[in-house]
């Protein structure tokens, strides 16, 4: 990718589908004169963030009727002058739509490009990019907030001011090259090792909040697993039931694996059933076991049921020990109204309930628990593998000029390890770039964004 | 249907699927402050037909970063005040802008409502309403030339013009009728004649046109048909490797048993390949040459296939006979190049081909030549059923109103008649309506248009 960057670019920004509008997107120099060649009005003097009634004219052929938005440079998306065309949705029209402008000149952008130029034109940095793309595939309340913040800077501001305090370090340490032989210390090295310690705090709390930050982004990975017949579908159906999401489920939204998706208090639970555990005899069945056992292994959360009626405490004691160490773990003893239930006997966390009577407050108590701790505070969260990626490497540069100070090697040594650092922090906002991290990132976009 | 008409109504306005754009409609009077509650600028001062960079709040909550574009009554779509929300293209994030809007008053716009309003605040009568369904569900040249033609109005200009004339004439019966016994005649009774006679004629004209309109909006049924073997298959194929067309398939339309579209000069040939005809003792084999038979029989153009190299001219004249009268009929012989083709031998319309080669260019010439025949004229067209009915039912009361002067009845009863081809043409229009016949029409439109 990364094409020509000057030439005027078109896009439809919206699905194709038979629906009331479509929007096509045309940006760069020079877009709004050539819209004019195709539309009933003459946009050339029109003023910025105005909208025009017209006919898109193909030749003489009216194609649609439409209302154009006009966008000049630098106060568009995309920072260059930039027109959107509001027509009627169809997507034969939208497609004749895109067919005429680029007649006259324009090209078919792609995926990624109008963003892509936004970046290349400072109107947003590389993170504050990706948010957008984040907001986009946005599916919860967390998710939606998260690509917000991230979208609006704040985490772009934090990993500038840790990037700024090092430039000013690195300066001085390279001035104290230019002086060669003299052994002058313009950096005091002790002020240095704490800086530097000062900054590793603080890139450790950022990666340390990946964790939520994924999780605030995709949702909780949760298992819910048991012998065969503990009620795991019946629980399923009754969580599904008390949901009290917006949106249970969005069309296109990938979901592999996953079963259904269960969202409280704005943070998605990817519920994931599965085969029942026990030994059998069935080959077909083993295989069935040993992916419940393989997705409990990966699971955030794990729901472990048991029948109350048919089992004792100390059988569910050794199936407890036999589960894979997740990160949460919620017992659930079923059935409570089928048997003589003595809490005292039963271990103390096991959260005892009737799924077919369909009343789970205690459980959907300890789920909102569980979402409410990855609620959103103020604190910047990194979500991003990209970016948790580069804070580690910039981490590891630090440690090494630590150990350099310590070691007493050279100012070039200690200089190289700053900058490594630094340019490990600066691929997280784009300030550095390559064209191959752009095509990887913006290739990754919608046509038309 | 028919909500109430005052209040307002919001809807997303393109497809639901993750997207760089998605825009969100509102209407009604008051409803550029209802948006300016959940906007981080106050839009009550901006002016008609400006774009503003905000963010929709929901409470303290930012949902989206947003473009909002201003529409002031009577300059808008709907003729009220009106605002478009274009936000991020997620449809988790559309949904909340929504149901956001909802929270502060708006109310969730029913199919084709927006349209309705339009049509209900006279900024556009009911045939041109129909018109921007056509619109939208364009998908080829001529069904969009179509479209853009009946919205421009020029069908509703003719419509007023035949109406204004009746009118006038019905204004001076009706006078006579004021006068009761004294036996005036404001309505010279000949002219009268004469104005039917061509008006008739205008309106024959009209419904004449009906059968061409529906090809240009809905495409020519075309039938491709003979014996196993004889190549249809492969002429199908070859056919769309040829195919001229900007688009050979939009996704969504709906094909029913239509199997592949060709596109020739704008307008769409609806190919339906089937069984060889033959007599089978296979009874499934049987079912589809009887459906084959039957879809001959609904086709507008029947293309029929012999194998030059396995029948003789005796034969296939006994095949033609049989075959069932269609409007056109193209009879092909195929696999030329496999035979000694002596073309005084067979009919004279018969076009040669192979199939195999892939050159076509005989069959295509006469495919462009019907195409042709269909050519925008700039004569109005009409291509709705609704108005082909109300076309021929007004022609039916004026034809009473000749007979009744003939037959010397009183005025009342040729006033009646009258007035009843004149409720007619204003169904067409919309100038007399109820709420059945707007509801049947605007519930096909699509949600947000």
């Amino acid at each position: 990718m990364i094409q020509n960057r000057s030439d005027i670019i078109v896009a439809p920004a919206t699905p194709t589908g038979v629906s009331a509008l479509a929007v096509i997107r045309v940006s760069g120099a020079g877009s709004i004169e050539l819209v004019s060649k195709c539309f009933s009005k003459d946009l050339n003097e029109a003023e910025a963030y105005t909208i025009h009634y017209g006919h898109i004219l193909d030749g003489k052929q009216r194609i649609d009727e439409v209302l154009v938005s006009v966008f000049r440079n630098p106060q568009s998306y995309t920072g260059e002058d930039s027109i959107e065309i509001s027509g009627h949705g169809s997507p034969y029209v939208s497609q004749r739509i895109v067919e005429t402008l680029t007649k006259v000149g324009a090209r078919m952008a792609e995926a990624g490009e109008f963003t892509l130029r936004a970046f290349l034109n400072g109107k947003l940095d590389l993170a504050q990019a990706e948010a957008v793309a984040d907001m986009i595939s946005a599916n919860s309340e967390a998710s939606l907030k998260l690509a917000m913040d991230q979208m609006r800077g704040g985490f772009s501001k934090d990993i500038a001011s840790l990037r700024q305090e090092l430039v000013d370090f690195a300066a001085l340490i390279e001035l104290e090259n230019d002086f060669g032989e003299e052994d002058v210390e313009f950096a005091n090295r002790d002020h240095l090792k704490e800086l530097i310690d000062k900054l590793l705090l603080k890139i450790e709390k950022l990666r340390s909040s990946f964790a939520a930050g994924n999780v605030l982004k995709h949702g909780i990975n949760t298992v819910i697993a048991g012998k065969p017949n503990a009620g795991k579908s019946t629980l399923l159906n009754a969580l599904l039931k008390e949901e009290r999401a917006i949106v249970s489920d969005i069309a296109g939204t990938t979901r592999d694996t996953i079963e259904e998706v269960l969202n409280i208090k704005g943070i998605q639970f990817r519920l994931i059933d599965t085969a029942g555990l026990r030994q059998s005899g069935d080959q077909i069945e083993q295989i069935g076991v040993g992916k419940a056992k393989e997705k409990m292994e990966q699971a955030e959360l794990l729901i472990y049921l048991c029948d109350l009626s048919s089992t004792n405490p100390s059988i569910l004691e050794a199936e407890l020990d036999q589960l894979p160490k997740t990160k949460e773990q919620i017992i659930i003893g079923n059935k409570v109204d089928q048997t003589d239930f003595d809490p005292e006997a039963w271990p103390e966390n096991m959260i005892a309930v009737s799924a077919k009577s369909g009343n789970l407050s205690p459980l959907i108590d300890k789920l909102e628990s569980i979402a409410a701790n990855y609620e959103s505070s103020n604190e910047t969260v990194v979500n991003n593998i990209r970016h948790a990626d580069a804070l580690a490497k910039s981490a590891e540069a630090l440690h090494k000029v630590t150990q350099g100070i310590d070691q007493g090697v050279t100012n070039d040594f200690v200089a190289l390890d700053i900058r490594q650092s630094l340019h490990q922090l600066g691929l997280i906002t784009g300030e550095v770039t390559n064209d191959e991290v752009l095509g990887s990132i913006f290739g990754r976009f919608c046509i038309g964004k």
